[in-house]
């Protein structure tokens, strides 16, 4: 059970409304009208609470779990212990998502403006916003409606917020026109200028960056995650885009929508990133790339070519998934061989 | 044309005043006395505007552009379209970065503390500085003239800063002195404690951290950087050094004159770094390390050896650069052969 | 000599009271009664002064070191110089770590709340704490006995502090409890919302992230690291782990004690990590994996499997760091027989 510190529990709620919710079918034969109170891991439920299995990983837990009722897909179905009730869909962690979002639904802001928070008198904040301490929102900004700023935040002169959007402690914005129900972690850093230098032997010279940052609806930014401004094409982020935390993305960067991209990437300027791009951790892109649509990159890679649609790349520098996996193999096999 | 909410364009200047700005030769028989109103990219200018061209990868968008006038290369200036004017400069990035500055001079900070601003009795502030809602300078501190303090910043206890310099919202300085004209991007954090402990089996002991971190005149450091304070010599940012995003310094370490550190990089404790020295996006250095002025390290390098000044090195561990290539050359040979 | 702006230094001492300090013995006939009033590197030091030895690197500046006294390992005291007071002991950067604590001891918090500081009414303040300008204290948190919160660090609602922690400026803690004796440095963000999404081809779920944050005693957090709180179970930090700056901990990972994590790190989510693991800066880890009690994890590693006991491993993917080394040595002997 979540702290209550923390986290309100909803509910309890039908084994029923919890199928249609999780958009699954009841199996086991179990009562729909029993009644389950909380969510959990496979390890730690109980009788009253409603489980997951999506990682084969953890299939032992899943036989021997005490959970009263568990998400499973229909492959794994049969292996579940006796009496428990069965959630069945083909999608188990979407219907667990949904489920957890019943129990513990995100309330809206509670509307209310600290008095520490800087507002300047120019700047437009929509109905229902939450400011927290210490806050400073800028001349000419225009926040939407249901909007929380978390304390400490900055919200820089004429930036543009959508309704329902999160601003984490401590994030700071700037020159950037941001969507709906956009989420910013704490410590993100949104639109300060690009790393453009005229490179010299004496010295370097600034460049100017006048674009902006363009984020779209409903995408996600994790903690300490920066987003340089453009240069003078706008650095954009594609609606749905979910970006992991301390994550670079440099100047003129345009991210399609539904792109993954976990923590510590780097993703260098000017790069043109498809939609539903995979990105795993730690890897890095060079500049001026092209990323086709559907793409997935492992993590750690080091691309320096433009990847195709679907394709899939590995290592550094990056190289066809099946490739880079054959050569680690035939380097292993080497070490083995000659190793002294 | 950088969004008005944002930037503020000057001008419109003549195509004679540009190439002085730019320090091009007028080419293409244009007319000195044309008038322009703008910068632009290649894809985007129009008849008013000036472009650049300093990447092979856009000659298509040259010939094509609706630019009217281009800072260009000679040797690429023959392929201009028939009536544009050019501005031509071995050197077209370095003009167009003196243009774009021409168009969009950054104006000389408004004087005014911010009524939220806690500035401590003892702090000395000099003359026409700017310090935004929330911020916030300790004991002792001494800020040189026409610097800006960011919304929510940090100055801590005795921090010494020069004149014009930049300091962004929600940074954080400690322990250091630093010269003028230097920009510290949002979230920066500059003098911490280094990672100084004395391992054990059992617990590991800290090492208290005794020094400073310098940084001279005219460096730029990217947004949530770390730089570590010493643990006895100071750390050190030698003049004109640029470091982009996230990079990590550690406690000891000498960076020279000049250097360019991309987003990412992680320099380990007393390294020591000569002038002119690149270094690519999520490269690592061990520590204790001694790099040459003028070495180039490739993106994702890991670095466990001194390297030779004007050498370039790449690879995880790094080797010269034509090693690790054909190194990379000869692991997909054998991939294609032996592969399953 | 340490910046007397930023540090203050007790003494002198006994070269017998630096002994006992130190836990090691007087060697070279030195007097128990001469005084000593400094720390300093064998480079800088004066007759007045007490160095180290630890890194066969310095060994040279050893031998020609001006330092009144020295801790070194027995078997280099016979390399010192003539005259100098050593203090011999098989852990001389331990018996340093002691020594310059004792003349740069950190002194508790000097009491105050600032009258900048937002304390929330229903948040509990234990004694003889610091609390700087500008930092938030959320609903129903409670804070241990002289804790020291910065400059504009952000502490959450329902936030559980120990005694004597440290929170650096602009630092941000939620949905976490904590132990005592803590130092969370400047930007460390604890407890944001895991990178949970249940992925779809067009949109991506967000998955409520139900768990805390967990940090036991004695655990040192580096500059704008981010610790994701769990997705159900907690995140947990063992007591006296230490995790250098941008590091990224994701959801549900589970560190043992007495870790050293370097910088730059990243741990996928759901990692059970036992005691005493050392990981290299710029290290990866996959999900889900197990590593075993003092494991060791070179620098830049890509971990894609379990790591045993007291294993190392190194390269990307991860090996026994004796499997990686000869698969380097036999790349660079392919690179120099059949390269271009």
């Amino acid at each position: 059970m979540a702290d209550p510190r923390f986290f309100s529990v909803a509910g309890p709620f039908t084994l029923k409304t919890l199928a249609e919710i999780s958009r699954a079918q009841i199996g086991g034969g179990a009562d729909p009208d029993s009644l389950f109170s909380d969510v959990a891991t496979l390890a730690s439920a109980g009788p009253g609470d409603v489980a997951f299995l999506d990682n084969q990983r953890y299939l032992d837990a899943f036989t021997t779990t005490k959970a009263g009722a568990c998400l499973v897909h229909p492959d794994l179905a049969p292996k579940a212990p006796r009496g428990m009730a069965l959630l069945v869909t083909p999608e188990p962690y979407h219907g667990y998502a949904r489920v957890a979002d019943a129990f513990y639904p995100a309330p809206p802001p509670k509307a209310a403006v600290a008095p520490s928070a800087v507002i300047d008198d120019t700047a437009a904040l929509g109905e229902d916003c939450r400011v927290d301490a210490g806050a400073v929102i800028g001349a000419g900004a225009r926040i939407g409606r249901r909007c929380h700023i978390g304390a400490n935040a900055v919200i820089g002169d004429a930036v543009v917020l959508g309704d329902d959007c999160v601003v984490g402690s401590c994030a700071s914005l700037a020159f950037c026109v941001v969507g709906a129900r956009v989420v910013i972690h704490a410590g993100v850093r949104v639109g300060e200028d690009g790393f453009g230098f005229a490179v010299g032997k004496q010295e370097h010279l600034k460049v100017p960056q006048l674009g902006r940052v363009r984020i779209e609806d409903d995408v996600e930014i994790g903690a300490n995650t920066t987003i340089d401004r453009g240069a003078g094409p706008d650095t954009v982020i594609g609606a749905g885009t979910k970006i992991d935390n301390l994550v670079q993305i440099a100047h003129n960067v345009q991210l399609g929508r539904s792109c993954m991209v976990v923590a510590q990437v780097g993703i260098s300027g000017s790069a043109t990133v498809g939609d539903g791009v995979m990105m795993g951790g730690q890897a890095g892109l060079t500049g001026h790339l092209r990323i086709g649509s559907g793409a997935r990159i492992a993590a750690q890679s080091g691309v320096m070519r433009d990847v195709e649609s679907g394709a899939a790349v590995g290592g550094s520098p990056a190289a066809p998934v099946r490739e880079w996996l054959r050569g680690v193999a035939a380097v292993a096999r080497l070490a083995r061989k000659k190793g002294g």
